[in-house]
């Protein structure tokens, strides 16, 4: 039976999307502010868990974090001819502040290579001063036209890291050790979803990036999610901005820079890939509640008697488990039920009088609604179930995105094939098309080329368009 | 001898604290973006330290994070008169977005009241929603004239929490648990700043609030810095916003709600309560590197000997002190000295090899500089010992700000004592007078009250100004 107020993913996956939002009480829409949402508590608190996890990442691989400005001379703007190109279309203006028109407008950011580059330009003297591995939390704001809830809003939070280094190697280096161990270990461990590291085409790169790396996520209905990106942006912005250094032997010389990012989108891609026709589902490592206690009762002298065994269960939990004891009095157990199956929390705790005669709980598993994952275990030992039985559904929930994204991933060997596959999933290919080639199919088929995986085949094969001999595979998708 | 790069306090205060900052490498100047700094890493940290100890007093007391929008329709801004009048002239306005003029412009946040208020008349409905206690972390703008690091910026980062109530009662008893539990209690603890609490005078208020409450500390000029503020908002922004919700007997009433806030401007009170001529002093607790280890050697058979020691002695300090081993060859003991003791790291352990010969190392307490604070201690023992002298250092931080601020702070009974005392400090005085009064005495002197302590005297007495009878003391002062 449907749950009031989602509409089923076999139905509508977009119209299910946006009831998991309301329902979970994820965002509420600010059609007040164009394209923006308010993050409320129970979608922020996700965002805060997303953010401890990267950060504690980011500063174990040697980052700081540090805080640039929010505007910017829209003049730094035109400075890299690609950026430009990319980013002025879509950003929002300051023009006036403090009563008075300003002589030249600023932009609010829609990313920080600019305003950080001529920072840089100014610290970095001396090969000693390298490298320099700054990362910052921050609001940031693209005009889009259309939007959905963290997928794609007008202004929406996430990290840019921004550093420099001595020489391509270093900055290389430094670009896939972000892709690797911070966001593909992180997306991967704690939010359960599994990703493909890849290396983006030239139509699909950071506008002035020499190299952008990305790993992509495939959501329920098959379409690719861009979780995150990181990009070797070559000697390009330090020639814009001119961060120069001087080397051992005194020769002055351009640094090598990279970006790299992950947004509030992942809040998006968390839903889309674990969530059912109940609600949200969080893997148990980001959940912000990892286990609920459902006291029941039906009067005072049960309430009593109920609420000191769980006070007492619970004891032990503190440190070890994040928990809520949901004793809201005005509430029957079948609203809490529901409201916390909406919610996502991995595991419910049930205990009332009887279980208490017998010196057990009911435990139900949110991965596994209904009758299936519903058990009754003894009171003892439960402090250590409940631990094993956390990471027994991380496990799980990520084995089962995996095994999702195996069956709709297909190789393909003709146009034909690619098209038909780009429907229900990710379509692997031999590719040695051009950007215009790329385009084409995009009109043809809405799909594009989502990555050049790290993982390549050692034989060659024919390019699923062209037909020219090649060792490069990509995969094909449609995309959020 | 005084430091280079420092000009000592008693020559210029105010070059003094500029100079603090850029030695201590806490800020640049983003002279680019208009009284905008950069955050750079070593203040960036302190911020970050400064989060962890609000936020975790914050969720403890019972609020949740959320975040809105960064931009508000102008329209918002006029709809609570004082509100307008004290926020609109300082706005920075968007205008333009999307390579379009837009219809009606949006400021940047200066705070975030009027699009909180906007969010919650649709969110509450029923007393059942109440008490709604939310906070935000977030990025403001304000177009000031006059800018100084930390202490006044364009944008600058904060908390800003908005609450809503049922009742009077409750929304005054939220302003003070604020006011005490959280700012205060952080403050005073972990900042070891003292501070006043106290209620704003009608003149000083925040705009739109039926009473604004407030922590005041005392720099090492005499003058004063409000370090955070409470707002008991009556319920002005709810009948601007039409924040209503249908009580117990089913009748619609308006709301009360409060706001509360304190801001990345708690990094110059910290500068100017505790740091000397000699560079900052940040208080242990709040450090993010309380203890500094310096090895000393001058070939590498020395320097394996002393870091195979330094290792040894470190394994046991994880997870009980924040530490960092300056391993840095390229530079001299002497160098790392300076630039530790100008980034006010509580303590500093050397070690060389004659230390290891006698099982010794040596210390240096950066609140006590020169001989006075070095001491030679055994290797045995020393995390305990380090971890109790660091909970000296914070008491002694706190004590001894909380002597000068004793010092200098005097109960003045005449005009001409009062303009005498803000030359030095704090006046403490009854007063009785209007705020035209304050008005006058502040074009006159350039003190204005900076709170009427909430801690007042058992007798009355007359006021300092208009000679009336009185039982309500005050303190005037000169602020930042």
């Amino acid at each position: 039976m449907p749950k009031e107020g989602i509409t089923p993913r076999a139905q509508d996956y977009s119209q299910w999307y946006l009831d998991i939002v309301q329902q979970a009480d994820l965002a509420d829409y600010a059609e007040v502010v164009k394209g923006c949402i308010v993050f409320k508590p129970t979608g922020y608190a996700i965002w805060e868990a997303i953010q401890r996890g990267l950060d504690d990442r980011i500063k174990a691989t040697g980052h700081v974090n540090a805080y640039f400005p929010l505007l910017i001379p829209k003049s730094f703007l035109m400075k890299e001819a690609e950026h430009v190109e990319g980013f002025a279309p879509e950003v929002a203006e300051v023009t006036r502040a403090g009563g008075e028109d300003l002589a030249e407008p600023y932009v609010i950011r829609p990313t920080s290579e600019t305003i950080i580059g001529y920072f840089y330009s100014k610290w970095v003297r001396s090969y000693r001063d390298l490298p320099l591995l700054i990362n910052q939390w921050a609001n940031v704001m693209r005009w889009e036209m259309r939007t959905r809830p963290f997928l794609r809003t007008t202004e929406f939070l996430w990290q840019e890291g921004h550093t420099v280094h001595a020489t391509e190697e270093d900055a290389e280096r430094e670009t896939l050790l972000i892709l690797h161990d911070v966001y593909a270990d992180f997306v991967e461990k704690e939010m359960a979803i599994p990703v493909i590291k890849g290396l983006k085409s030239e139509k699909e790169k950071f506008p002035g990036a020499l190299r952008s790396y990305c790993i992509e996520a495939m959501m329920q209905d098959g379409r690719a999610l861009q979780a995150g990106t990181s990009h070797n942006l070559g000697q390009n912005f330090a020639r814009a901005f001119n961060i120069t250094y001087t080397d051992q032997h005194n020769t002055i010389q351009y640094a090598w820079t990279t970006s790299w990012g992950v947004s509030t989108r992942l809040i998006g891609a968390l839903i889309m890939t674990h969530s059912d026709d109940e609600g949200l589902i969080i893997p148990p490592r980001l959940a912000p509640t990892q286990v609920v206690v459902v006291p029941i009762y039906r009067n005072d002298a049960e309430r009593s008697v109920v609420m000191e065994t769980v006070q007492r269960m619970t004891a032990e939990w503190k440190g070890r488990l994040r928990f809520k004891i949901d004793d809201r009095d005005n509430l029957t157990p079948g609203f809490k039920f529901n409201e916390w199956e909406l919610k996502g929390v991995p595991i419910r705790v049930e205990i009332g009088p009887k279980d208490i005669e017998k010196g057990s709980v009911a435990i139900a598993r949110r991965d596994q609604p209904g009758r299936e994952g519903k058990s009754f275990v003894p009171q003892d030992g439960l402090t250590d179930r409940l631990t094993a039985l956390l990471a027994e559904i991380q496990q799980a929930l990520y084995q089962r995105a995996l095994t999702f994204r195996e069956d709709h991933t297909a190789d393909v060997a003709t146009y034909d094939e690619l098209k038909q596959q780009v429907e229900r999933g990710f379509a692997r290919c031999y590719w040695a098309g051009t950007t215009e080639d790329e385009k084409r199919i995009q009109e043809e088929t809405r799909a594009t080329i989502r990555c050049i995986p790290l993982d390549q085949p050692q034989r060659a094969g024919r390019c699923v368009y062209t037909g020219k001999e090649t060792s490069q595979q990509v995969i094909f998708a449609r995309a959020y």
